[in-house]
């Protein structure tokens, strides 16, 4: 059986997370590599119902998606995560309960993602209708080494996707 | 691949469950075939912290641990869960969703389960400590048409293992 790994990508709402972890799962799959999808607004329903976006509720949902995550990759599935995750601490946490984690840094400026504002979010948290928004009214922690750093003000989400494909193949992580 | 399944024992607290769950889990790692044990205190732990015993908080808890069978199984895994799961109709909902699920009814009356009363649990249900403790003030509705039936108090744990066994082969989910 081929190693398992977890793509997590980790950024702004906004930033093109779920964007470019759809591309990236597309061409896995066309590729016929075992991979799962764990969106998350799907993560939000089946794991988290009920929970809020304080830090401490934060950190319990990215920890479930992280012990989801260790399952998967420890019997050879390629897991694709794509949630804010803003903090370090829980992020490193995750690293070290999964089987070869990837950390993707997608990264645009809160101004970029505010202008972009694809779901709206960012209007209505900046009219106080949204707490503890990240990048408005709550922080965000970058990755301090992470695997990838793409630039999504410099690069397009084809072109993103392709440098993690690139990277799983130079890994051996796949074929 | 080999398709994957969920064995998912039911029954009441000390009927059995878990004792059966290790010992089939114990040997399919001895085949070296790929197994994932969700453990119903692990659960509570990393998935289901907060729930408590409602009858809504224990379907949430059993959709929970069904999503991750679910995801695990797709993938080839055989998934091992050894929870009360009391009703029926979110038993259903899990079979659903999962890969070749096996419904496995670990019987034993609940004056037998009282007796043995491994963890002290009846007792102090008895005494009216723990509220809805399945058996005593809560109910448990037996699976009408279980792909296995174990009668704890005819067969010791090694027979019922092993039949739990027989079944993986015959369906050919094991080599």
């Amino acid at each position: 059986m081929a190693d398992g790994y977890v793509l997590w990508f980790t950024g702004l709402s906004g930033a093109g997370k779920s964007t470019i972890a759809d591309l990236v799962v597309a061409r896995l799959r066309a590729r016929g590599a075992p991979v799962e999808l764990l969106d998350g607004d799907e993560i939000r329903t089946h794991l988290s119902k009920g929970l809020g976006f304080s830090r401490e509720d934060r950190d319990i949902n990215v920890r479930r998606i992280g012990w989801v995550a260790g399952l998967l990759s420890r019997h050879g599935v390629g897991v694709v995560t794509a949630a804010i995750s803003p903090y370090v601490a829980v992020r490193d946490e995750v690293r070290a309960m999964t089987t070869n984690f990837v950390e993707i840094f997608v990264d645009a400026p809160v101004d970029e993602c505010r202008r972009r504002d694809v779901k709206g979010l960012y209007a209505r948290a900046d009219r106080g209708e949204i707490p503890n928004f990240t990048g408005v009214s709550d922080p965000y922690e970058p990755p301090v080494a992470p695997e990838l750093h793409l630039r999504t003000t410099e690069e397009d989400p084809e072109s993103s996707a392709a440098r993690v494909l690139a990277y799983l193949r130079e890994r051996a992580l796949v074929a």
